[in-house]
């Protein structure tokens, strides 16, 4: 590739867009030229406004751009979106109408039947969406959103499975801090503890998301399966845990659930995408595997990883599920999204 | 009652033996005039012998008394067994051979068909095995056994259900590092992080002592149920959380199950026995409750938490449940043991 | 005492007001007959109102209880104050203007040179100013403070030094995040993690208000010392621990340290009040306490462990202290001055 | 360089033996031929022998390479020691005097007055020892150690003081759980807990060997100063943070401190060592750094960060100080070393 693309952060400043920049900074595809947030950040250096809180230090290459305000047709034609869920709910459509590429890590789009719910190794086919997206939408760019951050960790575990007819699904997650943003979760309330809710709908989106994920036609035909969630969230800096027990209708071997997960593949490794994980689920042999503060890791935090695959007496399968939730759950998701579409020939 | 009855502890210096002398101290009916460790203890003040890990201070009514070995009739007639299995396994027959009535928390003869593995107030009428446990293993005196840590609030969160017909539970746990003893986990381990595993057999215990004291007989006919357990670690001292799944053959309403928990009551209520809890159950109706660090401790220790009752869409029902492993889990559930045998009458 | 005193809690739903009505559910002198807060909360039953967050369970002999307005003349004479301290600045001196006397855990008034900064075991005679207070003031009632919650164990720590001559003082504070109120630290910044720095002022306020309680005349002429702190938040739910180093002008023996503090003792000890620690300071001699989880809780709270009392090569000598920072540290501390003040005579 | 050195690890498959593995996989000088442990893992393939917990995958290099006995003669020239300080204490001697260079993170030799005690940037002529220690010692080969992980925190912090005149020190050390090896301590023990105490005279270790490494004429001639110590053990995973009070005789403005921090540098920046952290040491702006979560892999772990420089009222000068214990502290120490070792010519 001879030169480099450029594309812009929505909300650049919060917790997610810090990501996004962190993970950007040296991407052999993408370039970012263009930072954008709210009005209170406007017209500062970007070092000034972001009040930067990851362990790895903020770039140079942003520290002095000047923080713009989130207005369409000022920045480049690709944009990743780590607006909250209230500004994205105004800003997304308005950005894709006025011709950009928006890859959205919020929630507003992701259960509308036009708009990609995308994993490439998943549902790679979901893009043929945005043809009609577009028509429909009568926006000139268009809209393509990411999975919520356990969901994804769900879907993932899952798409090897559905050869084997997918019937029911009761999931168990254990999910870190990060997952909250920030402040996100006190102190107060999870240190030693546990709180067996999150706020937002989060067990409603794990059991619609992966239906549309799985699902054929874009998601519209939605996995015809039975989901159930019940989440926690656990005194974790990162990594969602889960334990998962399926119903798989063939009743395959326990090996053969290993071999199907082991074995899988997706466009992202076909196409050697650059972030893409090599192979994007790894299961593991220990007994007490994985686990998130050793596993979340594992492939710059893109691949997922599974354990204690086993029968299980009331459903067929059981197994824990693994992935890093800021990456493979957020920032990481939407930049594999994207580069899928640039090597796809969505944009260039 | 006019005077107290003496009791011994055996394995008296380590964890589980601390915590029975801790909940014993100051116990309106039961005196501990004996306490027994291994040979290393012998002869020692039991202030020098045990290294006290406790929140709360040991006892003065124990610092200057003599630690004895571990041999039968040497102590009074009633003894708590906090031994570790190894030693359980040898100890516990010699005891009840020679008339001790022994109130186990070790796993040697829980699955005993001839020993009651006892929660009062879901089977105190597995007692009535004693008679013929006697005569079978020729012992003068007996053995009453309590269950696993984490079996314990599955099973009375269970119990009030059986009217419904228990067909199958699936149930995820989250166990604190005090049930794994001291030293236990390594601080390396679990902080900041989630073990999907805990050996010893853990979640084969939780699924088939489950059935056990669920079943009639004496625990000889085992509920007819199907029971799939998945355990994890988590970075909490005290306090054992669990999703349970459950599928109810009569497909109660969450009303109707709700009612069956908080209206559940058994032998120690009845008994009104001195650390029996009211209710033994309690079903709380914030989203986010129970918690471990704040709900652990209710009712003493000895209550069972429960929340987040609805409707399973791949079972029928599910729910979040937490008891205290150290004390409904170990050595409070042995001494709600002795309290229910005392009050009817198997030794005075 | 034939009948209780009724007293009011101002600021009764935040976490401060909280632990004041936990503390005096079954205090033998007080009642708490009336709650006040903020207009969000008025006329709302005081279990709608207040998002109760400690381990043990709301007294039920508040739930019910209307919320009222923070205004004087409508509660009981004496209040405790649990206002932060924007509302402190304006309303504990009308409430004292209007003849109430108020007991603080806001620090508007504790740097005040007619304002008692009060500790009972260390400085009583400091109540002398209030005389001086209400003339100089012009209020009917009064204001008494405690101190902040570092402050006080340091002050604790080395009352019974200055029979010495305390000259210099560094002190490196581990402070709990409940100390923080809610929400407070959020978790992303301190699980797993030391935070070296406390807003508000913390380190300014352990070197100042220190020499104020371990001064003269009232406070109005401080110790003649010099204090370095250091402050640092940590993984630590509560309990405040500090590694101390003194220099002491009659260079004492370790041995006439620790029989210093093992033996000192005040007025609440002399006059028996309800919630005085017996003795007020433990000197531990296990080579690695106090510790904040064993050790905070020690004498219901009001206790100040101290450890590791050993000569210092810099200074002349070292050791730790540790103390329950929402206990001996807030609501406890201004307890302990109301059962000062009405052992005293100051209301009744 | 042509071709790659070979190096062997003693201990390697121990916590720090896998720490050196781990940092010494991609190293552009140093290539691992030789992997010795004890007698148990002797003839194992090291995948099988190395009970791996480093949260980066094992090297594919070092999984089938078989263990061997610590022997000397049997590896190459260069050895990198991990023995714990028993198994220290009789073959680095023997290692040594077979010819081997052994460079030791173990405690044994740290104090021998003809052995480095070596922190490259501070005193890198401290190895002009060599020559005397192999005539006195008579060995072929040589032993250069690396300090206690909470000393070279305060002994790279110190190290650009010294032209102020160091005079007194006292400092409270914060330690990570990783410093205490594998199992280490119990989460029992510090899960929302401080242990004011670390066996193994820890304290001593930080404040002999600071005046070691800090003196001249090899560190025979101790730094003329006093330190005092007290740590804590707290429940961080890497990095151990402190609050360092110093005295300096020459009384500079906190600027002057700061810019002899920030401008600080030595052998390895001049010869562009391949880990050397450039600067070695940061000094933060902002008021609540540095933090071991986010700030202690700097430099990729070898950077030493320093926050909160200011004016002390009790000795001259206070600041927070961290390093990243298990790299900077150990294994990361030694390869430094290592490399000014290779550099400077004494050996190849």
């Amino acid at each position: 590739m001879s030169k480099k693309i450029d594309v812009g952060v929505l909300g650049a400043t919060g917790m997610v867009g810090q990501q996004f920049i962190a993970r950007l900074a040296n991407h052999p595809w993408f370039n970012v030229c263009w930072l954008a947030a709210s009005e209170r950040s406007e017209g500062k250096p970007y070092a000034d406004a972001a009040p930067w809180r990851l362990a790895t230090p903020m770039p140079d290459s942003v520290r002095s751009k000047t923080v713009e305000a989130c207005e369409p047709r000022r920045g480049p034609a690709v944009v990743f979106s780590a607006l909250d869920a209230k500004a994205a709910d105004v800003l997304e459509a308005e950005f894709a109408a006025a011709g950009h590429v928006v890859l959205s890590n919020a929630r507003t789009f992701r259960m509308d039947p036009l708009v990609p719910l995308l994993i490439p190794e998943v549902n790679a086919d979901h893009l043929d969406l945005l043809s009609e997206q577009k028509s429909a939408k009568g926006w000139k760019g268009a809209v393509v959103t990411n999975p919520n951050c356990a969901t994804i960790v769900l879907a993932m575990a899952l798409a090897p499975l559905r050869q084997f007819g997918i019937n029911k699904v009761s999931v168990t997650t254990m999910q870190a801090v990060s997952g909250a943003g920030y402040p996100g979760v006190a102190s107060l309330d999870i240190l030693g503890n546990i709180i067996p809710f999150i706020g937002g709908g989060e067990e409603e989106k794990i059991e619609t998301e992966t239906l549309k994920i799985l699902g054929t036609d874009g998601g519209r035909s939605r996995l015809n399966a039975v989901i159930s969630a019940q989440v926690n969230r656990v005194p974790v800096i990162d990594g969602h845990s889960m334990t998962v027990s399926v119903d798989l209708l063939t009743v395959p071997s326990v090996d053969e659930v290993v071999n199907a997960m082991r074995t899988f593949s997706g466009r992202p490794q076909v196409l050697k995408l650059p972030t893409a994980p090599v192979p994007p689920i790894v299961v593991m042999s220990q007994e007490n595997r994985p686990q998130p503060r050793l596993d979340a890791g594992l492939g710059d935090g893109m691949t997922t990883s599974v354990g204690r695959v086993r029968v299980c007496p009331v459903l067929t399968h059981k197994f824990v599920a693994l992935s890093h939730n800021t990456i493979r759950g957020a920032a990481g998701a939407s930049i594999l999204n994207a580069e899928l579409m640039k090597a796809e020939g969505f944009f260039n």
